[in-house]
């Protein structure tokens, strides 16, 4: 079986474009002949295709309101039944989860601005923002999902429309807390070491589409830390823990015991732990609070 | 006493000049006519000026590393001893936790790229990314922050540089979990009522610089949901509440049962919650486990 190729696919950049989508396969851009969400449960989705099938859909450029499949008669495409969080719908739903980005593909669709005008073409990047269900125009459940352009790649779209909040791309409305989760590799690995089970605490939370945990870096990536995106420089942390951690309101003794709350970082033997960046959390963010 | 006014500050467009600290402080964009960071502990710091006095701090445009204050000898300038975790200190690392933006003016730097000639400007908002403390070049501890150009603020600086990776601005690292928090005032409001417990837990995560909590929206902001941002659709969580109640793995009946697990939805009686709301995430976000 091929592995599971997310980002981009050398040697197609961005607005590459493909007559059909045998050639899109071909290419390894979106493999499945037929099917618009490419993926599965627990490995996430690598791409879809945005053609036209679903009357949800919306297309806003840098943002998409993509919907998920099942439901529909295969002969008339209309909605006939409610959806469910499975196959496809599951994989994109896991990428919110994981961070994973999908490739996005749109086909020609009339009326639509942001389409070919023929074939296929490959715009790029988009992390999974969110995800939840809603009654469709045909009263039957769907699963949506809100798609965000990643940054780095190509900008599309009427940006001075956004500017003006039109009513094709509505303002910006104010957020108060995202999460931009972005899992190396080597975090995938981490998280699955751990079955997503917090190191300091033992908590694994779980959601419909699976479970939850992050990647945290002992010693900060980026300037001025420099700390790398290896093993082990990585912990698999409960929210709580993450967020304590790089607050400084906990910190981990050279020999894995907790400093700032009772207990013990646990840690598989085939984890290996830079005790270096320990000690550099330590200095960097630890505060004992009896200090000053 | 005045109150801490946190942003812009009308009629003061980020650009704007000034001749002197007297000036500054006259309009209301940095009131202490001293001291570089204008804030309190629990309140947070509404601006900071920058002024070259600190050896350590490195300004790149839209990202600056800067130094806090105290252990300077009032003559020579000079680091004679560590800095602490207080005062102006506190009240940046409370930017952190809070989300509260900063105003940054720039006052006139020999060598730097980023002041003006001479007097002061007002250069716009910026968040506090990060805080930690390491040894300067004095060999005494200080305090440092980074911070950055928050989104809508007039971009400043060599970008061109920036996507070179030049030494002046090395390239923007991978990060894997980046949390912006951007309380409103209700949000605030509603997170201080319970005093930062979860609302579903009662847990209430301790940081050095104070307490930490997140303000979830039931029914979510933005497009295609439209939740208000007032307080009958806001919630006190800790951040694994928050991300269960957002992934669909925690729900809240009419009588404020959580559905999911076990427990009931801690509610202050001068907290009223809109119950649409709450059926709104039901019927949008929760999956019940046994229903497929």
């Amino acid at each position: 079986m091929l592995e599971r190729a997310f980002g981009h696919i050398s040697p197609y950049p961005e607005g590459s474009c493909f007559a059909s989508r045998a050639e899109l396969s071909r290419a390894g851009l979106h493999r499945p002949l037929i099917a618009g969400i490419s993926g599965r449960g627990q490995e996430g989705a690598d791409s879809i295709v945005l053609s036209g099938g679903y009357e949800d859909d919306q297309d806003f450029g840098d943002e998409i309101l993509y919907t998920g499949h099942g439901g529909r008669d295969l002969e008339t495409g209309q909605q006939v039944g409610h959806q469910t969080l499975i196959r496809g719908n599951l994989a994109l739903a896991f990428n919110k989860l994981s961070g994973l980005p999908v490739r996005v593909i749109r086909g020609a669709v009339p009326h639509s601005l942001y389409s070919p005008e023929i074939g296929y073409r490959y715009d790029g990047l988009y992390r999974v923002e969110d995800y939840w269900r809603e009654r469709g125009r045909s009263g039957f459940y769907i699963w949506r999902y809100r798609l965000k352009k990643m940054p780095g790649s190509l900008q599309l779209g009427p940006a001075v429309m956004e500017e003006q909040g039109s009513a094709l791309y509505p303002p910006r409305q104010l957020t108060t807390v995202l999460r931009l989760v972005r899992d190396t590799e080597q975090a995938r690995q981490i998280k699955a070491l751990y079955h997503y089970r917090c190191q300091m605490c033992q908590v694994r939370l779980e959601g419909p589409a699976g479970p939850y945990a992050e990647a945290a870096h002992i010693r900060p990536l980026g300037t001025p830390h420099h700390g790398p995106d290896s093993s082990d420089n990585i912990l698999c942390l409960c929210p709580n823990h993450h967020v304590l951690f790089d607050l400084g309101g906990v910190a981990i003794a050279d020999e894995f015991t907790l400093i700032g709350q009772e207990g013990r970082l646990l840690v598989d033997f085939r984890h290996s732990i830079n005790k270096d960046h320990l000690r550099y959390h330590r200095e960097h963010y630890w505060i004992d609070p009896t200090e000053d």
